[in-house]
């Protein structure tokens, strides 16, 4: 007996909702009954390419509609979809594609280029295939899993630590099913509801709208990348009642929108990845729109602390109270502190990962007695209402994408020349903040900038490549031998000496 | 580790949405901050009378603020609570609190004269007070479970079955909160909307309704006692979004409505507790009245399969599909049934009870391998919508109330000069259905209709006493001995013979 079986998602809905449109993207839709069929057909070829029930297949795939029809493909064989960030290099990718024990890989002509050039190591025991090439297959027969259980893994995500290495995230169907269950009652939820997804589908925050459509049986619009104009024009047309976006894609449609507000039938811009600046929500406020700021990171399954527009600005700067059934408080030392005193931020409920894949030491010290510890500081007020002073004292958020310096450190560091390196970040204009980075180098070296960055950007995604390199003599460091970055931005960061 | 643990339902709400209206009753409401104050200082109150943890405690009320403030304070100890229906005789409301192991028994000043009549049993180990007086009570310091595990056992409502006696269903807060969220994905959700409830907390159909309201965080317009006039009247002002009836109510609103149709605010007139009539569905059609038929019992918690307006005519006579996440097929002999074969249905979901109290045999039998054998007979059409042909074959359901006749055929039988009983369902204007009765006296006994009928009064509830008495020669059985009710209809029984 499996307390937490249910029928597949996808499954469920072409039964329930069939000719309800679940996605849509340019001239194209498909209902849920057209879904099913494209990814029933789709995991019989995947089946015809020998993956199995259990396997780890790797999707380097732009947003469109094939990618839905092969994660939920993904499903009906009961494999696990390790989601891959299509801004990451050769050498990431090839890292993580090693690290999740992926036996399959599957691309998109957008990124055909980028997996031909995947190292070859001699670890490699992995096959790739174009996702066109998929859909030209031979269908085999094969066991299609029309129940799903909760406490399987669904998806993969990678994020990196304070280690420098990423780690697999592993999302369990129930962290997504509470995940979409929890935010539906906090939002509400309508049949004619249609979500707008510009934020990538190898992030959670646009993965778990796709898990929301077949859960609420609502429509997604797809778009390839975010283009402010177009998200506006998508809203004003009436097609769309939810957006979900990070801090400076908000203030770009709020630049672009010539009209005076959205319709009223649009009812959610869902702001993560950080605090949104005031001067945003009074604009926000002005023009009534209505702005839900959440927090949540990827072992969470998107939101898991969401603030309603009717607190925007009277607790301005509060990412909100913890969805339900999720539930928050703030730790220091293993003692809970009581409100206004601050700590770190725990949180608990059923859509936290069940753990990283194969880090076990990793799981121990995040997760313990099912609370999750964010590493992020904060305080909660008299009223229950979460304050993040600040993301992992060391994390960059840079246009909604999280970058950890260690992982830059490492990078640099590798670099013959290059003795000690730290990295912090700065605040910018367009992307809220980017990396910087400060290097030692060794005796007899000096600083060649462009070799150092071209050395970057062969092996980290472009929004994590420094914006600047300052030569230092020495990186600060404690007596534990930790970078001290507050001191690095106390002594060495001149005022807009960043790019 | 407890998987399944969540912030207990009212206690999140108060967190979450303090000032939001939890329930109305004439010209009182309660926000949710204040059900919560209210449950907390009674929980303490219960505490003062030695209610604890995992007690029993059977309530004993009709419909108001009252009756939510004491279920909820005693999820706030951890008690059981044991739904008790008030239309039961003193006999019947013995043998339940009996059954249950009940330690306390709470009622109010409409039941008063009832409590005070259950007969003196030797066996009677439980005290009981009138609720007024535990609002009257010192408040003790007892631990206040501030956190809830969906596997524990919430309610215990009681439901009879083929053998005669009622059977007490056990469904936990995973049952309760399953169900909630079933309906919610197929009926959408809003913060504004408000659930008239006009049907008895202690029957399911009125329990769910508070548990979505906290659960949701949407308000309950709570009536004592169903009024077309009142019901309509509520619905005309834009009170209320949600309404939930039986064909019998609907009827009678219906005749009763003046206006065209019902403002648009009023999104759904769920109808249970059997099929609505061709001539009310064509009647709500035409005045733009959204009807969802449902199918559902005790055991699963409320609704299990519902039937959209969009359907209501083209698939007439369906109860719809089974809500996310159940399941459901169609079963003969151990073997799943194709579309259009009919068998008995069985049904599988989270909200499907764990068993029956105590019952531990009569539970092997109806749950297997985690589906939930109803005795119903149905079949499903080609696109999966259900068809229910029979409630259990011999289940009367009068005026949305169930009568199972072995229970009547039980008090009938203990009548000294009746030898043996059989009981079946008529067709009756204006409760559906009522029981008559077929008996055989003993030998050398005439019957005395007024004396057989008062003895059923003093052991029936009212809706369960006869409406005709039958005198025959022979109740005709099988060679297990079972009674043949279809026989007891072909050979005796004459058009227009009950009262």
């Amino acid at each position: 007996m499996k307390a937490q079986a249910m029928p597949n998602w996808l499954i469920k809905r072409a039964e329930l909702t069939p000719s309800r449109t679940a996605v849509i993207f340019q001239q194209e839709s498909r209902t849920f009954a057209e879904l099913h069929e494209a990814s029933l057909r789709t995991a019989k070829q995947l089946g015809f390419l020998g993956i199995q029930s259990g396997d780890h297949v790797a999707l380097l795939l732009q947003n469109r509609i094939e990618t839905v029809v092969l994660i939920h493909a993904l499903t009906y064989i009961g494999a696990v979809t390790v989601m891959l960030n299509t801004r990451l290099t050769p050498h990431e990718l090839a890292w993580q594609i090693e690290d999740a024990n992926v036996k399959y890989l599957i691309y998109d002509s957008h990124n055909q280029d980028k997996a031909a050039s995947l190292p070859q190591s001699s670890k490699r025991n992995w096959q790739g295939s174009l996702c066109d090439e998929v859909f030209a297959l031979p269908e085999k027969e094969i066991p299609i899993r029309k129940e799903i259980d909760l406490d399987e893994i669904h998806t993969i995500i990678y994020t990196s630590g304070t280690t420098g290495y990423p780690k697999g995230v592993m999302l369990s169907y129930g962290n997504h099913w509470w995940s979409a269950i929890g935010s539906s009652l906090n939002l509400g939820l309508d049949a004619d509801d249609c979500w707008l997804a510009a934020l990538p589908f190898f992030h959670v925050s646009g993965l778990s709208i796709l898990m929301r459509s077949v859960i609420y049986g609502i429509s997604v619009l797809i778009h390839d990348r975010f283009d402010p104009a177009e998200a506006n024009q998508a809203i004003l047309q009436g097609e769309v009642t939810h957006i979900s976006v990070v801090s400076n894609m908000l203030a770009r449609m709020l630049s672009e929108l010539k009209e005076p507000s959205y319709p009223k039938r649009f009812r959610c811009m869902l702001a993560g990845g950080g605090p949104v600046p005031l001067h945003l929500l009074e604009e926000c406020k002005s023009r009534g729109i209505p702005v839900y700021q959440t927090y949540g990171m990827t072992e969470t399954a998107s939101q898991i602390v969401t603030l309603g527009p009717e607190y925007m600005l009277s607790k301005l700067g509060s990412a909100g109270k913890p969805l339900f059934p999720a539930e928050l408080r703030i730790e220091k030392d293993g003692k809970v502190l009581a409100a206004g005193e601050v700590g770190e931020i725990v949180v608990k409920g059923p859509s936290i990962t069940k753990g990283y894949y194969l880090r076990e030491e990793a799981t121990r010290q995040a997760i313990q007695n099912d609370w999750f510890y964010t590493g992020d500081l904060g305080y909660v007020d008299e009223e229950g209402f979460l304050y993040v002073l600040d993301r992992r004292s060391d994390l960059i958020i840079s246009g909604g994408e999280n970058i950890y310096p260690a992982e830059i450190e490492h990078v640099l560091t590798s670099f013959p020349a290059i003795e000690d390196a730290g990295v912090i970040g700065v605040s910018h204009e367009n992307w809220g903040q980017v990396p910087i980075a400060f290097v030692k180098m060794r005796e007899g070296f000096t600083m060649n900038e462009d070799e150092i960055l071209q050395y970057c950007r062969e092996r980290l995604a472009r929004y994590k490549v420094p914006h600047a390199l300052h030569l230092i003599d020495e990186i600060p460091r404690n007596a534990a031998n930790k970078i001290l970055r507050r001191k690095l931005r106390e002594n060495f960061l001149l005022p807009r000496n960043e790019s």
